[in-house]
């Protein structure tokens, strides 16, 4: 008698049971059960595939079928319960089934495997998900735009090294998310194309004997092409390092942006204020209104590089073909996916109602020496080569300093004693509002591009909805 | 009014409530949940010192610590739910607290903050783990030792670059990874020493004006020193980098272990039989049993680095003193955590029900060249410099190679062409018996040293029973 | 008189020269200077722009244009010397020219900066390596796809968990491996088709107010659009972490190839001896043979996930726009790209010079019940549901390796007891070469499939061939 | 004849040169020559030892030993060429050796192997290395002491979240960073005493027949135990795994050090100048001074990180006992030491150079709020739970807020709604200078409370002296 680890589908070899500590620790259902719609969509095109090709009887099929879409409306509804001691959503599946519909069940795992259903599981799981990520991005570029759009005229510090550089247009400053952010629509997207490749009929590792029809389930599955190679099929997760990769990438943007809110709320900043709604007080001072939100978004990029790297890990050194190791590829992915989106989530809440303050913005530009580089490109138009003009602008520079002035405060005899060919335009030029309209060169921060640019994005969101 | 957001305990000065999605990404209590007995131990210290100073009445005191010590009670008997709502353990704690106590609840957060109260509750978690993880590896260590101390005769092929180099001992081979984990708890007990130090105290950043006495909490918290300097204090993780290094570091041992035991497991090896109660079968093959908790413990692995990874970088280019990018230390720390007591658990039992299989270690050694080591150091102690031995070994193995001969098959006269002071014992040298006694070098293969290990190994573990 | 700081381009404001240890610290030439080439060519497509566009004189133009040339002549003879303290290449060239044709080269920087300007030559040296990577991936799957034309009759045990699973070809084997890299030429092409964006003309951070042409630019330089936004063209590194997380996936996949190498290699597999030219031996040990080659390959995969980590790290939590912290992005990548480069190579040297053998493998199958599966399949063919027949195999198999036999040594009468509906076919479907042969399905291991799939590996390499 | 290969000590077996391509992958003495001095330092004990025990002959083991001192001075003297074809670093100091006394040096390598020599040399290196960065971690301890010496009346707001929070000393901000990196020493410590273990003697894997001294060879290399098992002595990396771990947590200490002085240099703080001397320019904006060198040292810390995970996910999953994937420990160590080494002297240049404006952190203090928990601290003296308290001052500044006024323009009169209790003393709690002077609690900003952790911190540079 074997009735001990007669809860395993597999014991019929075993003359023990598995120890406790080492079901808990191989045991997946905790988490794998997410996929448990992915699960029964693909058992049931199985099942379906099976019927169509004869491999099992045509009402097995159909009571397998209808089995499963009970199954699938009592989950949707919250009444199934799992159980933890058949280790993973597959068996959870075929045992809640074989409840329904007794013996038929057994004839459902016919021609397949477990190691080709889950990698086809995960496959439809990225797939949605990607898609999901798409929207809130371009919700995120949504709202990105429309400040943009509000901000056309308002002038703000423009910085490199976090020294103020040029002037920009808070316009322009944003609208640098909105293409980072397209960027990562680009990079899921072709994640996506290259996961779109149906693994099932994989079998263990080596194809099956059963002449099954691989098109009709990739055609019911929603796959357009069907993998090449079996052992390759159930252990490839390139598309899980993959998404991961692109998560990561999209989380380094998400950080930048939130480095920036942090920055701007700041007291000394002072360029923003976030909404009541997105942000938090303190439990000691009352005083406090602080960005955790944004703290939060830039804290977790670690987070999702860290589930990129524990995947990569796992598959460093794996011969062919499974090996349980794979089983460690979707905790980490569903830790990204969660934090990504949460993330696009709380940061379209922060800028729909970020209040940025034109004012301060334009306040800070006041003695900043931001315009030089405007007078240094007025000299070169004067016929000196660039790198003298250069260098007389930053003795003009280090002498207002030393005196305590601002560029403004020179004089067209002070400009010409450097300079000789110097005239009155030279101070023109240092205006940060003619600093800005000079830089019209396409992707330029001049008011008449920016609009140009925000066009585009536009143009950009409007393929977004039609993909 | 401001009823909406009445239920975070810090909405004085905010006039919107917390947008939902704002709350969910931020919230912590599904998982600072964990630190709920920390937490109530560092108010019940907190409220007594209040007391004992006179800063708060010594009635409050005493009905905080009374009610603060029933819920603990109800806590552990799982009478207690905690609300979602209500951010973190600490307000969770406090709000439970004032159902209990009333209002005197209120005046336990007096001269402290979420801030240095965090830190303290993670120390007191961290430096917990340790105890236990310490006591997971001593009990590994220990059926390492017994394993070992049961294959003091077997003699197996030694391995570098997975090619036989020279032959050892099973038992030699077994207590390598004793003294690998040896050293991990060396680096687990100094991170708890360098956690021992009490933050309470340093209130929100800047310390307290309240006449408190953190000596006093130090001795009630068990900590044996209290930091220097508040802002460090509340922004301090090096505990968690450390811990979290300590337990990626222990990891890569145990994925060596791990990927051993699949190796050896291999039909190709079949240098041992792990238990049926530690192994799965196949949904498909019916013929498989497969070290699936082995591999899993080497797949885990990348997750602890991750783990690390993510705290390594959530900390980079933090400012000072506490940001919300904190709070992600906590979820990294539980993971690796658990799995690190997971993979020794499995692990100690692995090994205590391991079958390791003395004859196919045995026989592997047969043609196989690995002594030829032994015979260059022989023709060494004749008098051959080593390079010249060296190479007058490799071209009698290439020539046994090409002719496909094992080294026992040479004579005598074989040998004398390439080396003409060869005698009879210079066969001798070339049983794998002798290679391995003549390793008697201390930390070397031979028998009588390995017993000397062995007794150093159980020595170790003596003194970690004391420590 | 600040003499002392001379020899920096952007002295001018600055009053005390820069400390040696500050500028061996921020000093770049040492691994920028491998964008020698790039920087010129860059630089020529923009002096002649600038001349075009009136901004310079044609004659200072033509000046520059040509000393640039002859320069980029001297470095390609090695007659280039840098100097360190001239910071990095852009600085080091600028001052080359200069000595060669004095003034003119002043007015080369002239509506540029160097944060487009580096931005530019990395996106140039990108392109050109995925090209270079694109030819070794190509040579790497032509010797596969060569090795599995010669073993489309060699039948070895197919893998999971490292235990024999069922029988599969060794050309399916290794063509596994042609598809896994197949996809990381898809994920390089993507790469360089998202970095195919001209950042030149965005200036420091805010565009350029000289009428530059950037579509000249982009058409002289080989770049199909230009970039959208100033602020992101300085300051975006996508393309690095991309190239980097594609070269990670790439690693991975070396990493398993290599593993098999040197699993193979043992004696206990024995499935391939690799050729002494890449191998090696020991300084101790004179019959080693050792698979360093593979081991490194291996090894070296952490490095590149390493890389991919540091610059993911270093972008963390950035503001807009170029920060100096981006200086960090070249070694990382140059490293990576090294790396690779010379895994791809030997690679292909070590396959092609392999010597797989296909006695071990055959003899590998052997008692080992690898075709366990086709009799269950046989048995559902019978009518016996899926699950009851790996019971009863299971069952089987239990007995056989408790009574020491193989599944071959069954009677039709044993198989009876337990199937009652068995034939002598039963015991047909239990030789390796009937299991390979039924796996027809489209991916499966059966001769004619794998020939197919060979088909579609040449085609493919013939795509890869004229794209 | 097999002359092609004969310039490796290995070839006795092998029949064909190795690969160019696979030599230059393999190859190492590009990075390992910088172990040269440790190599010899190695060889020479063990010469020494091999004469002593009679394993060579006393003349012979002279030989070697002045040959090797020779070979050192002509090192030093920078009078060496390396030959990058002999491999790596061991081998070439053989080759160099058997040039200058012939025969003799063929016995050298008796009784060791490369693996348990590169084991030693990496030890000694590791050892010698946390000597060199102990010294700069103090050094940039005492700059910092002296700058916190010459500001305990400096007050600045202190940062939570990057809101002010409570006003705080700048010496006990500076300070916090002392406290952080004498961590660092510590776990530098922890590492150095945990490498300090002999290798040698261990051979290739399983100890050595020759009568070796094994505490000989410690005695002589100064170290003060030797390794217990020998194969875990030749495949242990586990300090190179915690040294990368030690600097990894102090470029984390760095890079906030780095983000503050970034932040603080930017015209919105203005908290800080850097020198001159530690900053740089623009090759296009005459008026810029960047803090690069702060801005690499944080970039840098993500290459540190990248460099630990090379070498944890190096060692994933090795099997016992040396496997070449090792040899991929040392680029990572090195580069990670530079690193550091540079980051800590730039800082300790910076710091002792900058020039901290007390003006600005003062006047940064007007109408920030930051005392609003003085105030509550106040009301909770007068009775009022803490929690009534924190809302009724939360209310309080909303209030201000809402009005524009700051907490100091509230009357006595507008407190006593809220809080009836008040005084006159509750207006004086409002002054930074008083709620600084109140958190004398151990660890707090009180002034003669940083007095004594200054004290501290001189106490624990006398110690650092000392050992």
């Amino acid at each position: 008698m074997m009735t001990d680890s007669s809860n395993k589908l597999w014991s019929g070899r075993f003359r023990k049971p598995m120890d406790k500590a080492v079901e808990e620790f191989t045991a997946s259902v905790h988490f794998d059960s997410r996929l448990f719609e992915h699960d029964v969509r693909g058992s049931i095109a199985h099942a379906r595939m099976l019927g169509r090709c004869g491999i099992i009887l045509a009402e097995d099929a159909d009571k397998i079928v209808s089995g499963l879409q009970s199954l699938l409306e009592d989950w949707r509804a919250g009444r199934v319960q799992l159980d933890p001691a058949a280790e993973d959503v597959h068996m959870n599946v075929e045992k809640l089934l074989a409840e329904r519909i007794g013996d038929a069940a057994g004839r459902l795992h016919t021609a397949r495997s477990r190691n080709d259903q889950i990698a086809t599981d995960i496959r439809l799981w990225v797939k949605d998900e990607i898609g999901t990520l798409n929207g809130l991005i371009t919700d995120l570029q949504r709202v990105v735009a429309d400040a943009a759009g509000k901000h056309l005229d308002t002038i703000m510090p423009g910085y490199t090294h976090l020294q103020h550089a040029q002037p920009v247009l808070l316009a322009h400053h944003l609208l640098a998310y909105f293409w980072m952010i397209e960027r990562d629509k680009g990079r899921l997207a072709d994640c996506r194309r290259r996961a779109d490749v149906l693994p099932l009929g994989s079998g263990a590792l080596a194809g099956t004997g059963f002449p099954i029809d691989r098109e009709f389930l990739a055609r019911e599955l929603g796959f357009p092409r069907i993998s090449e190679n079996s052992l390759d099929a159930v252990s490839d997760r390139d598309f899980a390092s993959e998404f991961l990769a692109a998560a990561a990438i999209a989380m380094t943007h998400l950080s930048r942006f939130a480095e920036e809110l942090v920055l701007w709320s700041s007291p000394e900043f002072g360029f923003v204020e976030l909404d009541d709604s997105v942000t938090t007080g303190s439990s000691v001072m009352p005083q406090k209104k602080n960005p955790d939100a944004a703290e939060l978004v830039r804290g977790k990029a670690g987070r999702v590089f860290g589930d990129l790297l524990a995947v990569l890990t796992m598959q460093k050194g794996l011969p062919l073909a499974y090996n349980r190791d794979l089983q460690e590829d979707k905790e980490p992915l569903f830790d990204a996916a969660d934090t990504l989106r949460g993330a696009l989530t709380v940061f379209t809440k922060m800028i729909e109602t970020a209040r940025f303050k034109a004012d301060r913005m334009r306040n800070a530009l006041k003695g900043d020496f931001s315009t030089a580089t405007d007078l240094a490109d007025y000299l070169v138009r004067t016929g000196m080569p660039f790198r003298r003009a250069h260098e007389v602008v930053g003795q003009l520079v280090a002498g207002c300093i030393a005196s305590g002035r601002d560029l403004f405060d020179l004089t067209l005899d002070d400009l010409r004693k450097l300079a000789p060919d110097a005239t009155e335009q030279a101070l023109q030029v240092l205006r940060p509002e003619e600093s800005v309209a000079a830089r019209s060169v396409p992707g330029g921060t001049a008011r008449e591009t920016v609009e140009k640019q925000l066009e585009a994005a536009r143009a950009a969101l409007g393929r977004s909805h039609a993909g």
